[in-house]
C-alpha cells in the first residue's frame, strides 16, 4: 500500500523535546502550490490559540501553503501571550519559507494551559524546514501523535474523467474524543484542483459523515482541528458530475477509514463498538440514543470485560433523552436478539454471545420504533489502560 | 451514635442467594401503624417493574404498611412476567404479614434483564418476615447493598416544640449513580406526625438539595426509588412553623450526609470533587457547567491520579453547552487560584497544590462571569477499581 503525499506537497519534521526527549515532535507540511483550503474546529468554547488562527485565516479565503503541527504543548487556555506566541511562529515559518505569514496554519495538542516553550521552537523550526522533502504520510503524522498506541494515516488514488488526483490523511488521536468535531488534529492533503465552496462544502459533508460519528471518551478538547488543502498540483480537475461524486466518495472513505482508526485507539481500548440505532422519530432522536449507549461507562466496562450485558444498553436508551415507547425498543447484539417490542428474548444463547463478544467489533443494532430516523456511531470500550494513561498525563 | 429506627418500624433479613450464596440479601420494613409515604423514582424511561409498582400505589395516596427491598435482582427490563412476579410478592407479603397487597412498596437491585429466580423468593420472603424485630438499621441496608464497599445509612433525633421525632435512612448506591433521581435505593423512615402533601412536597425539596446533586459515572439507572414513610408513632406532629422549619432541616442534613456516603463510595472512587459553580447566568447554566465537570472521564481520572492537570476542568466548561465568555471564567482548585479572567495563572504554586491533591475532598470553584446563577455538586473520581467492578459485574 502506497502512503505518499499528493503531488507538490513536502515534509519535514525536527526533534523539539516539548514534552519528551527523543522524538520527533514537530512536523511542517508545505506545497510548492498555493492552496485552496477547508477546515472544521472544535465547537469548544476554550478554543486554543492555534484553532483561533486558523478560523481567522480560513475565512478571509486567502492561499494556504504551509501546515505546523506539534505535540506536547496545545497553546490552549494561553489567553494572549499564546496568540503571541502563535504570530512569532507563523513569522519565523513565513521568513524561512519564503511565504507570508498567514499563509501559515498551526495546530497543536498536549497538555492544556501550559504557555509554549519558545526557546525549543527557534531551535527545533528551521530544523523542521530544512528537513523538507518528498516523504510519505507517516513521519508529520508521528511528529503530531500523543499518546496514540499507533499512528493513523492512509493515501489513496481517485480515477477521475481526466486522469488521477491523490488524497493523503495524518491524524492523531487517542483520548479527549468526542465530537462535534471528532476531536484530534488532521490533516487532508490532495493534489486535485479544487473549487474553494465546493471543497468547504464536500469537506463538511464526509467530516458530519465520519469523525463527528466517533466518540472515545465523550469529551471535546479545545484543539480538534481538521485541515484540508488542496494545491492542484496533479492538474486535475473535478470536470463532471461523476468527477464531483467520485471524488466526495473517495474523501468520505479514505476519513472513515482514519475515523475508524481513531477508535480502535480509543486510549485503552480493546473494542470498536459499532451502534445503529433506527426507527426513531427523526435522525436527531436517533443520535441521542446512539451518543447515550457509546458514552455510557456501564456499557463500555462491560463490553471491555467481554459481557454481555446488554440491560446497560436499554438503560442508556432510557435516559438518553431520545423519544421511546419502551414496548416498541428492540435490540440485536453481535447478531442476536436480546430485546424485543420491549421484552427481553429468553433462549440459551448466552454462551454463543460470549463467543461473539470477544472479537474485535461489536455490532449493536438497536430499533426504537417505527419511525424514520437513523444514526451510526463507532464508540470505543474502556479499560484499565485509560485510567491509567489519564491519571499520569502530565508527569 | 445511635442508629435505632423510628418507633413503630421493624426490621428483618433473610438469605435468598439471589445472586451468591451466603449474605443477607432480602429486607423487610413493617410499620405496626399505617404509614403516609412519599416517593422519588428514576426518570430512565424503562422503568423497572418495582418502579412501576409504587408509583401506582404512591399515586392513589392510601396508606402503606411495609416494604420490601433485595439485592441481585433488579426485575429491570422484564416485561409482562416482571410486573406479575412484584404482584406475587405484594401478595405472599400481605398474606404473612395481615395486610393488604397494595399496602406493600417494593425495591430491587441488580443486573437488569434477569427475571426474579421466583422459587427463592417464596422460600426466604417467610423467613425475612419471621426475623421482623426491633432492629438497627445496618441490617435492611445491608440487604440492599451490592458493589457497595459499605453500608450507609444514619438515624437522627429531631427535637420539635411538643417533643421529639426519629429520623432512620437506609441506601445504597455505588455504581450507575446520576441523578434525577440520583440512583440508588433509598428508605426513609420517621415516626413524626406528616401530612401527605406536606411529606412529599418537603421530600421533593431535600432530595433536590442533595442526591440530585450527586454524580458517579453519569448513569441513571432503572431502578432508582427513594421512599419516605411516616407512621406518625411518636405521637409528635409538626404543630408550628418552627417545627416544619426545624424537621426539613433534619431531613436535608440527613439525607446530605448519606448523599455524600454515596459519592465517597461510588465505584473505585478515592475522592470526592465538591464542584461549585457561581456567576453563571441562572442557575440551570450553573448547572450544566457542574454536570460537565463532573462527568468528565478526564478529569475524573486525572483526580484519581492526583494531577491537578485544571486544563480538563475548562476544557469541559468548554463543551458543557453552559452559556460563558472566556474572558470571564475563573478557577479556583484546593484554594488556589488557577485560571483568572480567561487567563492562566502563573506562579509557582504546583507543588503545594500537588500536596492538597492528596487529600480525599477536592474543592473546585468556578466562576463563569457576574450573573447570579450557581450551583453545586458532589463527583466522584474515576480509578482503576471502577472498571475492575463493571467489566465483570454480571460473573
Amino acid at each position: 500500500m502506497r502512503n505518499d503525499l499528493p503531488k507538490g506537497f513536502l515534509a519535514g519534521t525536527a526533534q523539539a523535546a516539548f514534552k519528551k526527549e527523543g522524538r520527533q515532535d514537530l512536523g511542517v507540511i508545505f506545497s510548492q502550490y498555493p492552496c485552496v483550503s477547508a477546515g472544521l474546529f472544535t465547537t469548544n468554547l476554550f478554543a486554543a490559540a492555534p484553532v483561533q488562527i486558523d478560523k481567522a485565516i480560513l475565512s478571509q479565503g486567502t492561499p494556504v501553503r504551509a501546515i505546523i503541527g506539534n505535540s506536547g504543548q496545545a497553546n490552549s487556555c494561553t489567553g494572549e501571550q499564546g496568540l503571541k506566541d502563535c504570530h512569532k511562529i507563523q513569522q519565523e515559518a513565513g521568513r524561512l519559507l519564503g511565504i507570508e505569514p498567514n499563509e501559515v496554519l498551526l495546530i497543536s495538542t498536549g497538555v492544556i494551559g501550559a504557555k509554549f516553550k519558545m526557546e525549543k521552537w527557534e531551535k527545533a523550526l528551521p530544523c523542521a524546514i530544512s528537513d523538507l522533502g518528498q516523504k510519505d504520510a507517516e513521519g508529520f503524522t508521528k511528529a503530531i501523535m500523543t499518546t496514540d498506541a499507533f499512528p493513523k494515516f492512509s493515501s489513496t488514488e481517485v480515477k477521475l474523467s481526466r486522469g488521477e488526483a491523490r488524497i493523503a490523511v495524518m491524524a492523531k488521536g487517542a483520548g479527549m474524543i468526542c465530537p462535534n468535531m471528532a476531536t484530534m488534529l488532521c490533516v487532508c492533503l490532495t493534489d486535485a484542483i479544487m473549487e474553494k465552496d465546493e471543497w468547504q462544502a464536500m469537506f463538511n459533508r464526509a467530516v458530519n459523515l465520519t469523525f463527528n460519528r466517533v466518540s472515545v471518551d465523550g469529551d471535546t478538547s479545545t484543539n480538534d482541528s481538521i485541515l484540508g488543502l488542496a494545491n492542484g498540483a496533479s492538474g486535475i480537475s473535478l470536470a463532471t458530475a461523476d468527477d464531483a461524486i467520485t471524488f466526495e466518495k473517495a474523501l468520505k472513505d479514505i476519513l472513515a477509514q482514519i475515523a475508524y482508526m481513531l477508535v480502535q485507539d480509543g486510549e485503552g481500548a480493546s473494542r470498536v463498538l459499532h451502534i445503529d440505532v433506527s426507527g426513531a422519530a427523526s435522525d436527531r432522536e436517533a443520535e441521542l440514543a446512539a451518543r447515550a449507549v457509546g458514552n455510557s461507562q456501564l456499557v463500555k466496562t462491560a463490553f471491555y470485560g467481554g459481557d454481555g450485558n446488554w440491560g446497560r444498553i436499554i438503560n442508556a436508551l432510557g435516559y438518553s433523552g431520545a423519544k421511546l415507547l419502551p414496548e416498541k425498543v428492540g435490540l440485536v447484539l453481535c447478531g442476536i436478539e436480546r430485546f424485543r417490542a420491549g421484552q427481553p428474548v429468553n433462549d440459551d444463547r448466552e454462551a454463543e454471545l460470549a463467543n461473539l463478544l470477544k472479537s474485535r467489533d461489536i455490532k449493536i443494532q438497536v430499533t426504537l420504533g417505527d419511525g424514520p430516523g437513523s444514526y451510526s456511531l463507532l464508540a470505543s470500550d474502556l479499560g484499565h489502560e485509560y485510567v491509567k494513561l489519564n491519571s499520569d498525563y502530565r508527569s
